[in-house]
């Protein structure tokens, strides 16, 4: 017998300048009255796929039970397919173009149970135009699923090993330097690298050099030290910290105030971090354990 | 016997940096604790109330049985009126000022029913300072609603033929030339303009000449060849293109990038369709229906 | 016997291009499904505890009966405490750093009645950093209380007189001089002072001199008369006005056009208002009475 849902959590690159997002809510509102639809964020920059994947992993394992609706579709009314994903034993379904959106957070919730492909017109809206997805097949998959129609009526199965993976760069790490990158530019300025605390060597210590590239500097590139800090209220005025933030990765991180602006940041940065000598410990074994 | 609601659908200008969706809300939510609140948008430029009108008409078909609640309202606390409009014989009641917000929902939700001014204080908040009647008269009257209270109990009903009516520009069209405007620009950059497809004779092919004026440009305007695709993604990189949008109308696109930005366009702007050469038929009828 | 609660009222600088304030709402509905989250506002500008905390108490008296979560939060794993206090009897709960964010809040809604601290750990979620205690700590601790769980089993009990107190700049007043803050620039551009029409003497008649300083101007100061009127509508165009607001607080007002972008007011500003000539009335008896 097929499982009911009660929440939907949402998140696309819609904005909310216009009404799309109120669109699709009312759109599962009245297939679906009972369903609760929470917004992870519409924020996403258009088109921004990457980053939306990254934000659905970031949100993954705090998400209610239940549907994830998740819409960053370049390719709508394109060949790419519209897809539905069980993951935990069906305890929640992601809904949503498979173009990699959804790849790192399906990863994240244990892999892929049931697949299917979003084919079965009858469980979706007839479309006043093509460009839509969101509203006419995504949005109405969600509420049928939260009535408890099973997957399997919504289109037919398909392998998912043939899903698009995510790209989520990996990264390169020795004893003494890590070269990472910068995945997210937060609100408040904190730039998350791809690393957690464990893909820093024992080599490292409370002092941290990193070097990045700044577009003004023609000699192509700056290096800050950087002190490794429980919180942003450690750092005084001023100084550059790595801190662990909320998803357990790196962030370089100022105390009120952006680092990212400050540093010149942005996602896709090159950072690469290099043990300073403050508490180095030479005679340590280097471990790398990647966190997750 | 009144009829309850249990939906309030809600477009505003009022941003969301402020509190007031958040009061007006509240409001809501003390006197009507069932009632599910759905944001449209609240991302409608201040005071613009032609904007603020075509999203609501946008949205009406697919907006959840129950109550809209409409407020951009530059004339607040002046001689215009509050009203409660019935539509879809009480399916739906549209709420806000009276001063062409709600009319083309309302024509688009089949014509107005009862209707009142939103005179009786006694379902109103006593107001702190007249400036926001979203608070202390519209929300009050939605969320009376909501539980059961007869529209007749909100004030005095008015004619609906003294409704102040919405103003929406048409086209004007003849065999081989549409004479359009500019009505949406979408978060992507989509340029919904004020024609359907069927606003095209059959002069007009895969191919359409736009014209606009361009302020930078001192010979006043510039013309583009646009292809007729039905997604964006059917658009080669840098490619315009004529796309039916997902209201049914056509809009100015590009694929994965903002065709506005891109050609200098913006709401309100001329834009000249002429069929272009590649596939007109010359001898076939020219036939034009207007698709609302 | 604990009382439960229905509504959380959430306001916080997370601002929604980021998924915080979703994984905030995810985490409450996995705890407590039955809660109903609004949002006030999360457009509060990074770290600004001020606006907060006056975007709070502007909200407080419209609020819903439940449990008010406020992050405004800069000093986040510090030795800054997080509380929980009560208000009103038990009919609401303010949940948020102790760093003078709630306390006007509170201040308006009759004072503290019992404060705990929130040091029990099995009412949070297991951090991965510190850095997100809106997630960790106090989404938790609303739920919880939501669900029927008493304010003591949160934390240890704390004297509501240790609690940081909110700074809200008092006016200055004399019979015919008022000098004056700006408080808030909310989106229309209405510039609102810390002061109320009672704040005004009888000497103040239906113009008032409004003096303040420009950056741009190197004489220092710029004074405009201003006329008293009860909405933005009744101010001729480009007139500039004071307007009794939606908080009962006098605001420098235009109809339709931001007062503040057009005269160059921000928060913090110094307005000084001094009665004009118009209409005083010499002989009155000067009377202030202030408004809260």
């Amino acid at each position: 017998m097929a499982r009911a849902y009660e929440t939907v959590s949402f998140l696309s690159d819609f904005g909310t300048q216009d009404e799309f997002v109120g669109v699709v809510k009312s759109v599962i509102r009245e297939i679906a009255p009972h369903a609760v639809v929470i917004d992870l964020t519409h924020g996403i920059a258009p088109f921004d796929v990457r980053a939306g994947s990254l934000a659905l992993a970031r949100s993954i394992s705090y998400v209610a039970s239940g549907v994830v609706l998740a819409v960053v579709d370049p390719g709508v009314a394109s060949a790419r397919r519209g897809v539905a994903i069980e993951v935990a034993d069906g305890e929640g379904v992601l809904i949503g173009p498979d173009n990699g959106l959804l790849a790192p957070a399906v990863s994240m919730a244990g892999g892929a149970g049931r697949v299917v492909e979003l084919t079965n017109t009858e469980r979706q809206l007839p479309a006043v135009g093509a460009t839509f997805a969101g509203r006419d097949v995504f949005a109405p998959a969600a509420a049928h699923l939260c009535n408890g129609v099973d997957l399997s009526e919504l289109g037919e199965p398909i392998d998912a090993g043939l899903l698009l993976p995510g790209v989520v760069p990996l990264p390169q790490a020795d004893d003494t330097t890590v070269i990472a990158q910068v995945l997210w530019v937060d609100r408040f300025g904190n730039a998350q690298l791809n690393v957690g605390p464990a893909d820093l060597s024992e080599r490292f210590g409370d002092r941290v050099d990193i070097r990045f590239s700044v577009p003004t500097d023609p000699t192509g590139g700056t290096t800050r030290s950087a002190r490794r800090a429980r919180s942003y209220a450690e750092l005084p005025g001023g100084a550059v910290g790595l801190v662990v933030d909320s998803s357990g990765m790196l962030a370089v991180a100022m105390d009120q105030r952006s680092a990212a602006a400050e540093l010149g940041l942005d996602v896709g940065d090159q950072v690469t971090l290099t043990a300073g000598d403050d508490d180095a410990q030479p005679g340590s074994q280097p471990v790398s354990i990647r966190p997750h």
